[in-house]
């Protein structure tokens, strides 16, 4: 079938480092132990090339031999399929962690996405919320979303960290407990510094170039 | 394994019928001519038991014998998974599809929910509009999606639906002829009939009863 390889931008301001969504992929490759390299595509300038791979010109893709997939949650699920340490092979259990897969991106990280781009706009408050006050009480009862961890906790503690950082958790300690058990994971821990090591990278080799003017 | 049943709301207001996304689940249904039942879930009483299949008190799930799955996205790749009319099977085209149907739902979607909660407020235009202009050159280029019809052109038809009804896709003419193009076949015509239908014999049984006070 070929490499597996993962393709994120060559650069990015500071405040996304950490976040950028290659992150949610690395996480799932580490957690897997499946080998991978990693390829970047100019952030500044996106080619014809980058849009055949991702038509909105965003990252990240994954290429596998000649297949080429897009949308973190679509990569997510493909790892899933070539490893069952991402998605568990028992029917209920993995059709649970695909509903929570969908849950996290749908039903959590689009509520948050209104209020995340503008914070300071009170009237998005309610429709975060109307998500985390049900998924409190699912957190509290257990330690993953199906029962055993998997590709939805990797979505799911990713879309929860972003709301975290704008200390949206604060009253939701079972989600800010499954947040810090999630990224105390090795893979986490590994996928982050991987991410921030490639940005920070891209800094020490700009600085390099000769200054024009 | 049993049978499908799909639940719905008993009633919803005036404004969302036709958009509520059991629509989504009667389409691919219909498109793949599984037999299905469709039951009702108290709109205005959300029970214990209704938040033990989704946990976020919304609408749709499908059961399937004792299996039950929420999130229109993992529904409709359930389903994919059970007819080829609704996800092909050869992997190139089957992995184009679930990155569209994710791209439908994470992309497009989620860039024009900031927009149709507030569309009077021109700060979210652009995101949406991001989307529009790199999505207009592919479906001028393709009938379909992934290459045939399959679950992601349902997701991204209904997503469009939604933006069109804002009148948001005057300028991106290939994007509203894919909306038409869809939305003729005659598995959306009976699905969004049978919806309008579902809600208005609420209506119906609700007149009927006696009034209190």
């Amino acid at each position: 079938m070929g490499d597996l390889t993962l393709f994120t931008y060559d650069w990015v301001p500071e405040p996304p480092r950490g976040y950028v969504r290659d992150l949610r992929v690395r996480w799932a490759l580490e957690e897997a132990g499946l080998p991978y390299v990693v390829k970047s595509v100019s952030f500044r300038e996106r080619t014809a090339e980058h849009f055949v791979h991702q038509p909105f010109g965003q990252v990240p893709w994954l290429t596998h031999g000649d297949l080429s997939i897009f949308e973190s949650g679509a990569i997510l699920l493909y790892l899933g399929h070539l490893s069952e340490t991402l998605l568990p092979a028992e029917t209920r259990a993995r059709s649970e962690a695909v509903s929570w897969l969908f849950a996290a991106l749908n039903s959590v990280e689009m509520a948050s996405l209104p209020w995340t781009l503008a914070p300071e706009q009170k009237q998005f408050d309610g429709f975060v919320e109307s998500r985390l006050k049900h998924l409190e009480p699912v957190l509290a009862a257990r330690e993953w979303l199906a029962g055993i961890f998997s590709i939805a906790d990797i979505l799911m503690a990713d879309v929860l960290r972003l709301v975290d950082r704008f200390e949206k958790l604060a009253d939701y300690p079972a989600c800010r407990s499954y947040v810090a058990r999630a990224t105390s994971r090795p893979s986490f821990l590994q996928a982050h510094a991987d991410q921030l090591a490639h940005f920070a990278a891209a800094d020490a080799a700009n600085s390099e170039l000769p200054r024009v003017g």
